[in-house]
């Protein structure tokens, strides 16, 4: 991935968060243990080091953990977002108050090791289909409060977004197709209600609706749960009509090649952001 | 579990995170596919359902996202946050006008899904334990911003809380110790600074600081990644001396029986809050 | 129009801004003029009356304003969003207790008075150009703090929306052709770089830039203060590639339908969100 | 105007409200076209500069938009608030991150030009009372979310400010007189209740009322609505008995003159701050 | 006092406090005590009481404290804002669940207790003036974020408000003098840069400031810890020019009688904001 | 005491607090006196001085409030936290820009005066039970919004902290007991429920619940307002026991050397911090 392009994370939209989880963490009192402990003038060193292989997400956000408690810390950055990264390996070297480090450890662990997680899963779906025409991309079943970061780790780990909110782009389901009176009216309705810089995408879970979603103009159609062979019909539909095809419904990596396959342009995944385990990485002290 | 006896959660907590999950999804324009599609005097109904077995946890959270955008919503309860639900029961029906539940529903399923995997991961822990002395216990490995909830989550799921962040209990780990000059010391510190109110634990990590630890008046000793039988020679020391021990290092539910059988009081697991999947609960709607 | 489906204004959203509004205005003392003078239990009736004709928004932001400050305040509308009316008429009356009227007064008007105005500029456009394919927008020059309500009122007004900030769609300006190298370069980077659910729009300001965006294939072409013979030539290039083509630059109600005529498919506005004069809307007390 | 007695702008109050500005803009996912688009690492400089004359306010708070996205911004101011500055003058000339600058433009324009708009339509009455013992003054008539900074424009412009809020001065209206029984009722109740750092001010709307507002001792009189004659008659009543006079009611920088000449102390006029339109300021771009 | 003619307290304002007050009290998982050991369907019954005599305020505020934990909490009010109670009194009866009004009654009596030690501080010095033409007021040395309230206590007391901040009035102190280069500048300058709505005061500590501040037309003069003798020459000079004077300086209730009969307008006292002791009211819960 | 080891304030719970502060007082034009009359290039010296002794706290605190107004002012800090001192003594000296330290003057002495008044109180109990085990701690009873703030203030003079609030420690008061059904119903209830990091503490008011509160295994047993005599055997018998004591009710500076000799370990006052008068500080202005 060419780094300098990457759809990066304003500090105006990262700062807040960073701020609410440590104040989350230090509480009333702060780190007591650090505080009533070590010297106010000690200083430390440590290492940011992953404890097994994966994608590395959100060193800038960690680093602003550190920084908030100590203006001053140095962080010597040696792995950047995006590395896969062997077991073992050191990211980044943070040097700075004892006290302030410690205090921001877990905060700046907590929110490196969940992005990390997930641009892991998202690298692992992006691997398995290079060479088709199929993309990964995420969902809307983020994190409360953390969409931003979590979407931002998508990208990182190799995938696109899909929509931000309910907001920037229209998804038609099953149930407004049912209170609408059917995908061609309201396909029809959204066109009208909305303005001409949205896309609009209809969900379908049976072959005989595919022709339906390309007559009433749909920009993409989703191919919720199909078998294989459907999808592969319903892609070539869609692809003749110029029309974009979005496979979702319980992908892993492990299905996602024989899905690219079928030609779909899209593959969406919500465990990525749902459910993918973190990657676990520490904070090891040296001596300074 | 007697519910009515579950420390539960404030809406004082509760209502800015769920108020701040719906902004952050509505974004500038709100649902524009429900409110472009549907009418806004459309009604629906609509029933939580399980798509997998498990425990639920976050009923009222999930609830709370339907009433803020349709203070009118109906919601019949019919299962309760730590009930063992089966795969594809009803957990709850709500009734109420159709945008809203269908611009609510996302955020509500987000929460819901999350806490009630956090309290399945928990319960299998719990489980595991039973009729020994252990109980299972969380870490500060949580979600920036929704520690209180999934600690919810935990004693939902038949757990205890660990600290709630680093302002109410002290942990002494190995950092503190060798910026200290030893466990006596540290712990000495944190006596003189803090008042009555507050637990004092020790992290060792070799059974020769177990005696240190005990001497030095600990009220807590964590065991960290240590083998059976020097968790089982460890709690032995401590239980005679009346400290209470704690099991910590990527236990499972699988691991944690054997553990438990080595007389610890206590088992961390940190992979309950930071990975535990999902429960898989969907909104299912109906005619009304 | 069919207000029912209108894209409306989400609680979670309004709330906020009116309760910052009103903070702002009480200050630390809040309404001292009519708490030193009017008895607390006294009551009012007012009617919100128009002053001059126009296209009035905002009655539930404005309704809003009297209801937290006395919820059990009573509104009866007598006309709705969107309502073209004559000077001088009643909008709606509001009964309750008379400080809080008079306390929530000023607040309400300066929301209620500028989304008309917006509402009601649009609407000149769109009356303006009704009968060809144009369609108005508004842009992003919006009172920060404010867009969520400003493009509501364009809305009510008659028209619809461009992009609701930097995040939901691409518009590709001068300076980053310029840039990157080229409209192609651009947009390839764009496509490359997000999703499917994101529209791409280039901006041109000469005619033969029209088909390097085609080629490109952006979605949208933006005709950027272009003359009437050019606007044609763009439009007319464009439709026959199935390409949007968005007129901009100064436009006003009295341009517009000229605009329309050279066959673009949107004309967008930034003053009906920056310059429109407020429409004038006043509180007239009766007895009660 | 002597611009180092200005009463100027305090960085609590007006970073808060950049940062929601930019906030508002960037959304979820921040400027996606720049970062598209623009490498990392790409500089740009660009010239703030009129479309048309004015008079410039808010230069700090655009230079504030820029830094908060690039704290190493360099922002060369050429003019500054409160300079009359001819149509196509730079004003500032800003440095920086080519991203940064292209993402903040907008939100700084938005506050510029709204800022600058004000100040020229104030500057526009203040000049044509110039010489006359009247000054031009705000109401609260201002943008939700805005006031001091409206206020603050309102200041560069010449004008001074009447009340920031409901509750540091007192403005008694004909709602409250007909509530209190009388004008003398009414001031008396504010006098007893209220300190003595808070003035009083009495709505009148006709001349008969005038001397029971100076009896009642009002500090300062607003005439609403009346003629030219009787403004004449009132301000010399009013003037005898050393009470300020404020002349309201849809006042132009046309008809200020012809006020100002009747004696009066105040002219207030609201739509410079609810009406006036932008001042047009552009962000060009030049090689670096 | 005719209580519904009081200044009162917004719910904007109020709101916003006792829910901070709360969070604060809650932190990350609530009254853990009375969720541990009462069932949550237990009620009770608790009596507001008086342990010592003085002068009440704040019920309201109390009220919102437990209604935002259980809305359905019944209040019984027995006495009012202001009222003169006896030691052992009832002033109000809460009843409603057991857990609620538990967890509230901290945040409840720490805002009653904290008001009504206002209340009763500053009805103490009102008394002590009764029958002369001077009234008490308050400072700007209040507590950082209960600004509002505490000046709401000081109205319940009988007094009435100084500015409530630096933006409503201007008071020009010795170094304003120093800089400005003499009272005459100082008044001048704020003249002319301020409208027509602010009252403008100068402290003074010696006698022969005061004919330069009554020269300078200042509204009020502060009288800064000036002898009895020096405040009634005082005095006497600024009411023959009809200027208000105040008294300023370490004022207890013992010495205000004898500084009211200086003829001094206003005795303004820090120490009932800063200092007061609170005064003791406790929740005594009866069988219910 | 050392300093060094003070538990701190982490500048992430300080920032937030003095920047509503600033904007409290600042209100919506900031400080008009000040910046009418003092030019804005106007640089100032001033220090902050006692006028009593006592014991000093919250100067970081304070240097927060004119840092936020004038990043670059100079603070040059001649006593620290903790130390006694004497009246008249300089406690730091401030340069910078006139205006500034002039509008951060109030709200940085407001709450360095107010914490070091609990400062001096808290040391005058710490000072009298010197040599005995008790210790002296703080209670809930502090100023909502400031109890980070204030509980800091008692570290410095001295003692140490009781609770933070409802979330981090148990207390269990006679309604508890009786809602529970005796003293070791309540406190089985709350070990069943709460994790192994969470102190217990039982509120006795007679002799003979202490046998009843040590067999239920309570860790500290809290004797309200006992005599002498009955504290004497209440501690007799908790020391023997291994239980802590802490006595509590209306403890005075005069009264805790007696309280101290009967044996408890601890010694909590609510008046520190609901009652303690202000440290009275000073900014005295000098020529630059």
């Amino acid at each position: 991935m060419n780094r300098s392009e990457l759809i990066g994370l304003s500090p105006i939209i990262v700062e807040p968060i960073v701020r609410a989880a440590l104040a989350e963490d230090l509480g009333r009192a702060g780190d007591i243990t650090s505080d009533a402990i070590i010297p106010a003038e000690a200083r430390a060193r440590g290492v940011l080091a992953t404890r097994q292989a994966g994608v590395v997400a959100g060193l800038d956000v960690a680093a602003m953990a550190f920084r908030l408690l100590d203006p001053a810390v140095e962080i010597e950055v040696l792995r950047q977002d995006g590395d896969e990264i062997e077991a073992g390996a050191g990211i980044a070297v943070v040097t700075g108050k004892a006290r302030a480090i410690l205090s921001a450890e877990r905060v700046a662990l907590n929110l490196l090791c969940r992005l990390s997680g997930i641009a892991t899963a998202t690298s692992a779906i992006a691997d398995a289909v290079r060479g088709t025409r199929a993309r990964v991309c995420d969902t809307r079943k983020t994190t409360p409060g953390l969409r931003a970061l979590e979407k931002y780790a998508v990208r990182v780990g190799g995938g696109v977004n899909h929509r931000f909110g309910l907001d920037d782009a229209v998804l038609i389901k099953d149930n407004h197709i049912a209170l609408a009176g059917g995908i061609r009216a309201a396909v029809s309705k959204a066109r009208a209600r909305l303005g001409h810089m949205v896309k609009i995408e209809v969900e379908v879970d049976s072959l005989d609706q595919v022709p339906e979603a390309i007559d009433a103009k749909a920009d993409v159609i989703m191919l919720d749960n199909m078998t294989l062979p459907e999808m592969r019909d319903a892609a070539s539909m869609a692809n003749r009509a110029g029309v974009v095809t979005e496979a979702s419904g319980r992908i892993t990596a492990e299905s996602a090649a024989a899905i690219a396959a079928t030609g779909v342009d899209m593959i969406s995944a919500g465990w990525i952001t749902h459910s993918a385990p973190i990657l676990d990485i520490g904070l090891d002290f040296e001596g300074e």
